[in-house]
């Protein structure tokens, strides 16, 4: 049987002995010495977070957990109601519902502003001011939207985001991406003549920017999170269900119609 | 528009100025102040743990996030072959085949011991051990398996146990269901004439039934830890693919048998 | 590069100039000849259903393939609302509620009624019905359901039953697994005293089996039967929503009961 | 309780007496005398189709159900197993993959047709001609691929299109998509000066416009055919394992790399 050079991983194995993580001792190294989010991290970057990253990362899990009844909680209560053998089923459903148009803007947002603070370069403030400015001009100029900004709830302001920065800065870790966000939210107000307030998803797309994340797996932080608030509304079902008294007024509301 | 008696979540609620989870207004008291695991029990028990508890569920999410390249890991590459552009689909079927063969036993000693629990009563150790061989006893007599103990590779010792009690001991939360396991351990090994180590899973879930988690509500748990790995791999195959050059691998086999 | 006896598959293959399914040729022998229903058949069983065993396979599909706005087609539907950009995201949680509670029935039955065939041995009718009374007995005296019998809300009778009972009786293939149910139906109601009506699903389980399907992958006809049930609901939902209607309308409601 | 103008569907009912599909009685009106094809259509569109109409969905569907051992139908396989008790999961798993890189031609086909066909106006063949040239060069000076020419594996011809076109011809409902297609193709050829052939997936796509179905929901029909495929996958891998036994070859050649 002949290896394959693409079969190869550095996130983990498992030998006899041993399981080991991103080349440490699972065991003796990481259980009881290292947090949950710290493992996240590692086993994403491959290596571990200083205190003011793992601070900033748990803001970031933490302000995208849960959000109440939303629709994706709604459809893994209902399918709970019909499988209720198949937790792994429920949460799964939970997660495919975290698409473009709710948690899509963390993604969203960590590209765009990838792309802002790749093009000022080495940054100082003028030029991340400039490439902000230009990003946000073009954009408007192709009639699009900017990520990040503006909520359909929070109009005035959206809670999380001013508590992102000010755990950022009180970490140290207030990097690029974050300080291109504010940057863009400037720009986006001085030329629609409009102030929208930086959202929390776009927050927390930056935050994890300026973690190190690829933006093309920064939802997966958002997937992370959600999951811990989809278990927690499935446990809740367990004991006061919706899905089933749901399906049944509204089964009663169409047959009220049909007379 | 009525309200029902049925819709009703104590989990969270949006409005335009909060997000409250659990009664607590997420971005003044929650971000910044406790980690994503303090906020996940939070979210399922509806109390925040205390900091040995914390501890000892760090350690089960820690001991049950990654465990290299497994069949769900492999599925939830297979599928980010065929639909990169959805992150949440890949992440979904990487949790849908944690059931009964792999992640079952988190759940399956949860129920078992429980019951060894319950069956004790207000718990003194000759008590449990009494309940505990009872139960092993009434299992080998009807030729079933005990959930949590043996393990297809770690034949001898399961590295993730010892430091489990360890961990739960240190942090003054070893309950209850932790002692049963070893009990039931000790049962078997003097009933069957063969002594099996105690497996990661068997004392992952001893210990989140010794945190106050419903034994059908654990199972979401080790999905929480398996979101963390199966992001981590999914990052990891955008940069070095093996869902592709498997597929290839395996179908240039195929075509060889044909001919 | 070694082939190895385990990887190996009698469904298809493809190569440079043709897609063989089954042992045929995709272009050449099935497309314009088999009908879809048909080659489901075929590439589960290898071989090509009879005129009446396509007959009572359409009968089966149709019957299960939709019952309304049921919990799993609003799962569906809350998922395509996060997450329009991908509809396999969607169809996939609508099958994820297709669990016991709803097409468990389906499997349930087709297990059920295959313990009694087999005991009955080559069947004569009166095996058949002293088996079907045994196999009743056993269930009632453990204070189990009988599978394929009562519907909560076809409480005379299920109009499906009948007309699958006179399709597969034209079509010349009602066979054990159907003429054992009703044996079952009466056992039961001269037991419990209380005539239960035969439920289309645990008629079209008794269907499958008599079609030859194992009744381990009986629920797969279930699955393929809802999917295109759930293409429909989506393809209205793009048009006429119901998720994001339904999400704010329950928002509503939980923001009216918090003042 | 009221009722809501959102709250309705076209598609079906129950009521404690009859199960009614766009306006037809499941049971008296449709099991034993429409097929499954002709239901699925009758479900999205709301009529039932002509003859012709019938055979062109049946051979696309016959066309995309499977295709052997794919990236899908592994992820499928080793979803079972880990969760072999949840036979909707590992389908749900195998229909997550159907995304972009393999399936998404179909539609990407259906919404360019789409587009040059709207173009070209209540369609001549010179105007459709015209509407293909310009829709070709648009895309090949935008460096763009073609959607639905070419093939991995069958670079001369997919065997799968000349039937499909044949079996169009024959049931006189070759339409203005599937001419439009062989525009394009023609078009593409001339420009580029490299003939690539018209490939299944973009026949597919096609034939599907024709039978007039809006691009956006042409996807759902490749998810029916191959959840066929994928219940049969699971039928075979139930006797004969892909999934365990792979998982272990590759961890025995990860182990092998590791010395």
């Amino acid at each position: 049987m002949s290896t394959s050079d693409w079969l190869h991983t550095d996130i983990g194995a498992t030998t006899a002995d041993t399981i080991t993580i991103r080349g440490r001792d699972l065991a003796g190294e990481l259980m009881g010495r290292v947090t949950f989010t710290e493992l996240a991290f590692l086993l994403v970057q491959g290596r571990e977070p200083g205190p003011g990253e793992t601070r900033l990362l748990d803001a970031v899990l933490v302000s995208l957990a849960d959000h109440g009844l939303t629709p994706t909680v709604l459809a893994a209560r209902l399918t709970h109601t019909g499988a209720p053998e198949s937790l792994q089923g429920a949460v799964a459903a939970g997660l495919l519902g975290a698409g473009s148009v709710f948690l899509g803007v963390v993604e969203d947002a960590a590209v765009f502003l990838g792309e802002i603070v790749r093009a000022a370069g080495p940054d100082t403030d003028a030029d991340l001011e400039r490439a902000a400015g230009d990003a946000v001009a073009a954009r408007l100029a192709a009639g699009r939207r900017i990520p990040g900004l503006g909520h359909p709830i929070h109009k005035a302001e959206d809670p999380r985001t001013p508590r992102m920065y000010a755990i950022a800065a009180e970490a140290g870790v207030l990097g690029a991406n974050l300080r291109a966000l504010e940057l863009v939210a400037a720009a986006a107000a001085e030329r629609s003549g409009r102030a929208l307030p930086i959202n929390g998803a776009g927050a927390a797309g930056a935050a994890l920017a300026d973690l190190g994340f690829d933006p093309a797996i920064v939802r997966g932080f958002a997937l992370l999170a959600r999951t811990a608030g989809v278990v927690a509304h499935l446990a809740e079902e367990m004991r006061h269900p919706i899905g089933m008294p749901l399906f049944r007024e509204l089964d009663e509301r169409l047959s009220a119609e049909e007379r």
